[in-house]
């Protein structure tokens, strides 16, 4: 007797869990057209309501990863690393970590979604870098991580299509927001990605999907887990996105910043960032045994410059030039460059994330809907970090846009974002915890 | 700016409470078209995890009742009562009370609805009655209102048309059991059926759809609300379904049961239910004005045989013959009527009314579908009620069957669905509280 899909929605409804074979036939069925959207979107509620259990988000997961093309990286699959954040302001880290873990030698394949967001993604920033080319086929994609140890392109919609047609549903019928949900949508990728170890880097704070750092450690928990029960290597940090990472915001601005840091010039909490998933790329690719060994293997990276020489090859790979690395002062920037003096002294008490991450959508540099051009020069330069010391009248941040009322209009929402006290404060935790 | 229904969706599932013009975008959106099933599905299940409150449940019930034709009773209207029932096993009351309460002069004019259900509904019963036409156009109803002060007949799909598109969806979507949706489901099509006053039975008890007192007062309250909201006369009584109401279960015998009671001949609790609610008609349409008054209106009718010949009125009204009123035996049977004596004697204990509803319903008394024709002949008839005291081997119940086979899994059935025990128990209560 086929399984009835409206008892299937019931029993998730009244709390109960469902067997690996009803998730089975929910996802398939939905899949090839038999189960109908009203009816998963009913379900996708009651799951917003009760939960899954760590079991169904697995299976789920599974099933979201095998309803399409599973990547063969060949004999790389099992020696690649791949790296996911959850996204935030200013997150630039995977354009700075994985030529550096590439350049440790262990091979880097990172497949991306667009996503929507304030701002633009990392394929976003790679763009910004004029030629530069995020649509590889699955073949050369391939290739390229063979050669040079490292590629970064746009997911294919052959990779876990029913997680994009559950994911457009979700985006309507508001049950984005589920942890479960969330959790098996960004593993069903990482999985059908095909690289054996998994690093996640899980957001949490005002300018994150994750405000509680709890919740944020309950989401790369079950992340984790579910990695492990899929018999990939997978471990998670858990970082604040409390105020933007490092100090500039915008698509060719991140580019600019990550060659920077990769030069030994970046700002400090976003090199240490870098510094601590790249440890765990590694780690987790059991490229190095030891914290210790991890850690002198990328500085030695780092400080022969060979990480930035990886970045260069991997940009040259992918069709742009690599002189927008060597002189990265020649990337997309706008006419107007503002500075914003600060208006009055006193300690950086709060950037608030969220409040810069959307002054700089609203400037351009992410898209409201998909399909929506970004601009890959406007932005911010913020020239301070919670807990520094600000002098009335100092530049406290530039603005880089494409005219004079969008100018005014980031200075006014910026300003109201930036919060000067005279209580002295401490810069805060950057990582609040490391899943291994 | 016009709302976004994804909004709508977001705020109930964070509990919150949507604005009358935000309600109505949601329901004549989803009437016109505009709103799809997936979205009105997710806003469905997010009212099932966080309710609604009276005003959103009362402005949903006038959203969902001004969705069609609202039925115009012209003069009849103000004066006419409605009466509605939750559903139960054995429950054939509107077939006694609506005929008292017109015989006392007071219009009925009662409109149901099809539904689905272990047994029979309302139309089912009377339509066990050969010839007996439910469907009448919406002059053809009105007229014989007028004319005897009675008319039973089949709800057109003009009526809250809103209603039925959402009970489709709720249908498969596992979301029918929600206290606001049920709530306004009832009294949406009460209102659009015009009567002025409105008498609700509403059900407690494992045979009823609330299986607790306690939240078949509170729907109770809620629609009489909602009912009194919209400037109509409501009220209420909650009553127990715990074991079958009366002795007879199946569309004929339950008519069978109502001539005997309208006789004066009926069984004690059927009686008092019967009383009970004849008396709220009378109170709330206001013909009269004393609890006193209204059990001498009552008694009255009853004993003068008025109540019954305005049955048989009706029955002739609508195509069928009186004869079956005047000789119920006459009434559709089976050739298989078997009895079932008790294994043992001891008191009774209780009888499962949704158990014995199941077993009508297998002996095809109910319909599974929509659309599905139901058998006028099959049932059982009830020897003893909770309390009395059975002797092994004395007749415990009477099966009305198709077959063999049928007459032994019934027995198997109920003889489950009866418990017999040692000790001593009283009737259990029928009335627990009227609202008024």
């Amino acid at each position: 007797m086929p399984l009835r899909v409206v008892e299937l929605i019931a029993k998730k409804r009244a709390g109960g869990e469902l067997a690996a074979n009803e998730l089975a036939s929910l996802v398939d069925g939905y899949v090839r057209g038999n189960v109908p959207d009203y009816q998963m979107a009913a379900w996708l509620m009651a799951v917003c309501w009760r939960g899954m259990t760590l079991r169904e988000t697995t299976d789920l997961t599974l099933l979201l990863a095998r309803s399409g093309e599973m990547l063969d990286l060949g004999e790389l699959g099992a020696r690649a690393v791949d790296k996911h954040s959850t996204g935030g302001v200013g997150d630039k880290t995977t354009l700075a970590v994985a030529p550096l873990v590439a350049a440790c030698g262990v091979p880097v394949a990172k497949l991306s979604g667009r996503g929507l967001g304030f701002t633009g993604g990392t394929l976003d920033k790679l763009e910004s870098i004029p030629g530069f080319r995020v649509s590889l086929t699955t073949e050369e994609f391939v290739r390229q991580v063979e050669r040079i140890g490292l590629a970064i392109a746009s997911q294919s919609s052959d990779l876990a299509p029913a997680d994009g047609k559950l994911y457009a549903l979700r985006d309507v019928t508001a049950t984005v927001e589920s942890m479960p949900l969330i959790a098996s949508s960004v593993m069903s990728k990482k999985l059908a990605a095909g690289a054996g170890s998994i690093v996640l880097d899980v957001k949490a704070g005002r300018g994150a999907f994750m405000k509680r750092v709890e919740d944020a450690i309950s989401l790369a928990e079950v992340m984790v887990s579910i990695g492990r029960g899929a018999g990939r290597r997978v471990s998670a940090v858990i970082s604040s996105m409390e105020q933007p990472l490092g100090n500039m915001v915008g698509n060719s601005l991140e580019v600019y910043e990550a060659v920077l840091t990769l030069r030994g010039e970046g700002p400090a909490d976003f090199t240490m960032l870098v510094r601590a998933l790249g440890e765990r790329c590694l780690l987790t690719a059991r490229a190095a045994t030891s914290p210790e060994q991890a850690a002198e293997m990328l500085d030695r990276a780092w400080l022969s410059g060979d990480g930035l020489a990886k970045l260069a090859e991997m940009v040259e790979a992918q069709g742009g030039d690599p002189i927008y690395i060597e002189k990265p002062h020649l990337l997309p920037r706008t006419d107007l460059n503002v500075e914003v003096l600060a208006p009055r002294s006193g300690y950086l008490q709060a950037i608030d994330a969220e409040a810069v991450g959307l002054t700089a959508g609203a400037l351009g540099a992410g898209r409201a809907r998909k399909g929506d051009p970004v601009d890959p020069a406007v932005g911010m330069i913020l020239g301070h970090k919670v807990g520094d010391w600000v002098e009335e009248g100092e530049p406290l941040l530039e603005i880089h846009a494409r005219s004079h009322d969008d100018v005014q209009m980031a200075a006014r929402r910026l300003l109201a974002a930036i919060e000067i006290g005279d209580e002295a404060v401490s810069p805060p935790v950057l990582i609040h915890a490391i899943i291994d």
